[in-house]
């Protein structure tokens, strides 16, 4: 397979190391970027990691990964809880897509507990931090051979 | 009458004839936007017909209609259900704006029952097809009449 | 086609001209019926215009719809809101229904939101006066050759 | 301080003076940018001054600011009543946010009454006009001394 | 005036005396219609006294009293906590209405706590047996002459 | 005991054999009729066996069984889940009432999970098809004897 | 009977004449003091009319018209919608209480729909301003003659 | 058929006879059982009649009856509102499942309205006390038959 | 100028400065009241400074206002979230009305999100502790002198 | 220890032995205050036993208790549903402060259910009568001692 | 009195004393149990005291306590907030039994607000730690000898 | 590490591969419990497989877990949607625990959408099948690792 996964990461995840630490730990969003390519690399993957804070950017990367993306793993941050335009645009979509979040969105405020992209979404992966995404990985992956 | 009628079309409404064509049918946007131009022709009419995925796009192209347009034909697709922006945006222009959607929304998921630009719009038209936009422009020149 | 359009009204649309003038105009009940045979007739078909206030009396006609008509423009007034035997009328029988409302009732008050109809009906016309009717024979029309 | 005061405002804050003056006054945006840029002058401040009718554009700023801005006033606009990721946003920031708004929102529609941005602001300022944004500026300025 | 007090009973109400009299008491719907004529006519004042189990048949009297009643009193039975349709009659029509209960509903069952009828009526009363009648009577002259 | 059984059907149950045959079998209102006069017979029971789509006609028919029926089985259709009127019918009259339901109404859409007549019958039976209304009529014959 | 009825008015009714007049009317509560005692007088009954902005005071005076009134007409105005305390204070005492209220609260904000006091009294009048207190005083009288 | 029907009751039904007879009536679950075989044997059928209070051991028989039963009459107790095992557990066997109540459980406290076994079983019998599982059986059979 | 502003207080405030200083600080409500009279002094204001736990005095104090105040500044503490009286009496008076608020209630408990105050108010600061009061003293001549 | 534990009783609790004995039992007020004497002079402590209908009263009580009780044993009655003003004054003060109940209030109407008290006081005894106070001196003594 | 006391406890408290200790204390459950026994047998009664996560168990042994117990205390740990079962089974028994919590149920997570086992207790005393249990041995004593 | 991973399985599990294929796949719990051992295997881990349809065994062996395993890997089945017990299980012991569903369950009823587990448990994986397992065993190491 030679088309990247495609890893698409939602509103203020660019401020990763310095927005509440206590939550979402130290880790840059640059070293979330270099632990997944590794992580690809050592799976013979490419990945295409991405942010943005535009609600309608994500929405276009994601119908420009129904075309370039072997797969999509994607972290929505706010939009999770509000946006029915993602959840339409990810079941809109061929590649299998991989819901992620650092942290344990259950146990924060109420209005962080529905995902609108989680049932649309093939598979959620919660509460681990980085490990969410090279989790993430493995599970597009998994779908892909199954 | 000179201006245009302005025909927006909201999120992932770019996928017409690949996204579950067994709600939205196999026609594509580009068949929409011809079929639009022909009706509005015979009516003496022109039309402008845009799609984006960005919320604030269109509600900078509400504004620029509300200069430059006779009258909206508004498909806000998935920020139907989450928008009040797109709600205040259609309460302030002047031209009549008739809210057009393919599918039958009440028909479908709890969430898109309900509609914050209808409250705004002049009359809302749902469930045809393309005919919801076809009868979308006799609507507005209705309006444009009385 | 020779079969007539059924163009069913609901409770209190007789009192149309006098019943608050500032939302439903001032067009009487007889106004709308002559433009609808008017404009059917344009169309090459015939029209059955009936109000009644009484909700089974509506079902009764739906189900002689179901034989007599080729196809139904319901404004079923507020029986719309609170009528499940309506919904399961519109849903049991065969030709196209076309649910209409002379105002926008989504700006109206909250019990008005909700449309038992809708979620059976084929298309909905909200929000344009006459309007509403006229074009609704227009879609039903859509609906039969399509 | 030689770092701006940077005052943001949401969607459809561009149109003031001609939407719904009833409601928000015959101020234009910019008469408001001027009275703010005046105020602040006298207290040797300066300000920077902007609006978009983008929620993703908002973000942008508000990052911008935590790096480029003392403090920040912040009308929302509709994005208030929606916007959990303002919320974030306005949380993950380091210069003191107070929200702004020209109407009383609490007298207005339901779903106005809620604010996400609240919950993650130093403090609101509501219903006053103008004189919200200029007490603002003032309310920024405690805020930095104390 | 010559005109006759409308007194309209709802559904079930014909079986007053036999139903539940240790909510509605012994009294006949009968009694209770000689009663409001003997009271009424001390006041020169006569009545005309119906029951319908019929939603639609109070519809079409609050209709006829439109043209032929000085005013209403009105017992809307299990319709007041249902019918959308009453309320919009109720409000359709010129004479004052007077929403009268023979018990206190909201010392009831919680789904006869709410009244679509009371927020278009003039005045309701309560609890009072008989009493609600024959004040209702009361208070339709009241309105009449102020 | 000479009075007969009181079978009463609410609205579009007439349409039974082609309405939704997928939920409701291809039976007909008649075959109902049939089966249950047959069952009833074999019981030395007669069985009166009526539907209409009117709410009022079967509070009247209530009322009338309240003198003339040993015992109703009532499947009061979609009025099951909106009719409080039907409620106090029933709680008001003297013989047993069977409620009974061809579906299983709690597996169906949200709006048919609740009953008004459930909580004023003497006992309820759904789900079983034809079944539904021969039990309905062991049961009545039960409550009869103990 | 010699004891008096009690007319307890709850907070801001002092204001009456100046508060809100298109909904309240002119009249002041002076104005309905003396019409009430003139009414009562007439039927050879004294008032005892009394008014207190703190909710203490009225569960006071409820407690002292238990051993001193004969019955009590009761205006709990914004009181009504939010006291448990005056709830319990109008069960606990023997005379007979009538609710009343001015205006038809009914038709006003939601916050004014729920009344705790009408669940507890013996009967409620509403929405016919001074008439709600001239009827109220029949209603008790009629309480307490049966 | 040679396998067994199975009847299995939920939590507290082994107290019945001594447990709040006013709702339950005086006869004891051996009464039960007794009758269930006696009826069952005239019908050539056998019973395995059992009871528990662990909601675990109801999941452990229903999984036993996929094998060993020809159909089960269940009454899950106060499980009934609380369990989505057990609708699910119903929802994975093969044969019919009869759900049955003693009591009408809809005219009891709001929180036994609503059964999580009912949609996931083929049909429910409320209210008929010992009738309920007795027309359990016939309906049992007819769903073998059917 | 003559009239003081009137500078209301509600429920626990007088215990400021010992009560959860962590979220109201360490000021006690003396030093509030000295800096409010400071500030207005410099504006060559006079206050009137008062507190009180009796929700009914504080109607009092607000009539009273409406005669012998120029503006209101009003931190009703808890009642703010439960008090229908004050909405009513904020809303009968003439002079302008701030509502201020110690701490950000938007961000704490549930129970302090909502506001009857707001509604009626003329606007609302909250979150800036002491600054609240004086940028509501600063409202308030902002609304006396527009 | 020298300072009195406070007992303080909220609305209508002067009542006691006359209002609703079936639910609060013959006895009275005085009754409950001579037994908690007794019961505290047995175990070394001194009472003071309070009761009063005004909410704002019994916040000044609390205050007072700050400075001068060693505990507070406090029935609030039916402000402890409805008040945030009781809420904030328990949990501004140093003594522990014990919420007891007469009656069981989770037994009861749904609107005595909740308690805005419970949240902030250190234990609840309710439903024991008399021995809700008695035994919350007892849990008073332990909270000293623990 | 020579029955035993059945103190019952369910899920998780016999992890006391490691489980979130900032909740529940450095106490084991074995502690209690000692301290329970020492207090009874200063009254002369003995103690049964257990512990069990299942909750089918729970109910077995109350139903034990019918026969065995002179009165229960009963801690039922999280099935407190979700079991319909439990609370039957307390009602449905003869012996008192007294509802205890160690924790102030009322200041924690929402989903421990609501108790389906104090409307069915005779008493509940709740956030003492220990002393929970042993004012609620005094409880039940007391229940007994009234 | 020489401690085993715990995997446990709530009820209906052991039905895998005959119950709802559509949803749960062919495989059987038997055929995932050996895919599991020899992931581990390949870590150099030992895993512990179980599965009850108990809610107390579950709780029994999350406390035995805290013993004896490394980590948990834990499917709840239905118990998590109303199980706070196990929410207190999960809470109260040491070692990491990932919550693992088979299917999405966002993407199902209503009921299944909420998870008391996921706010206690360290991550959740959903919707994956088998690999919700296998990624599970991995987030435990990470966790363990970190």
């Amino acid at each position: 397979m030679t088309k990247p996964i495609y890893i698409l990461n939602g509103p203020n995840l660019n401020l990763l190391g310095t927005r509440e630490p206590e939550i979402y730990g130290a880790m840059t969003l640059d070293d979330i970027a270099a632990a997944c390519a590794a992580h690809a690399g050592k799976l013979n993957q490419t990945v295409e990691f991405r942010q943005s804070n535009h609600e309608g950017v994500l929405i276009d990367w994601l119908h420009e990964a129904n075309l370039k993306a072997s797969a999509v793993i994607f972290n929505p941050g706010a939009y999770t809880h509000t946006s029915v335009a993602l959840h339409d645009a990810v079941r809109a979509i061929e590649p299998p897509v991989i819901e992620v979040h650092l942290s344990q969105t259950a146990a924060r405020e109420t209005f962080r507990h529905h995902s609108f992209v989680a049932s649309a979404a093939r598979g959620s992966i919660t509460g681990l931090g980085l490990a969410s995404y090279l989790l993430g990985i493995d599970a597009a992956l998994h779908c892909l051979h199954h």
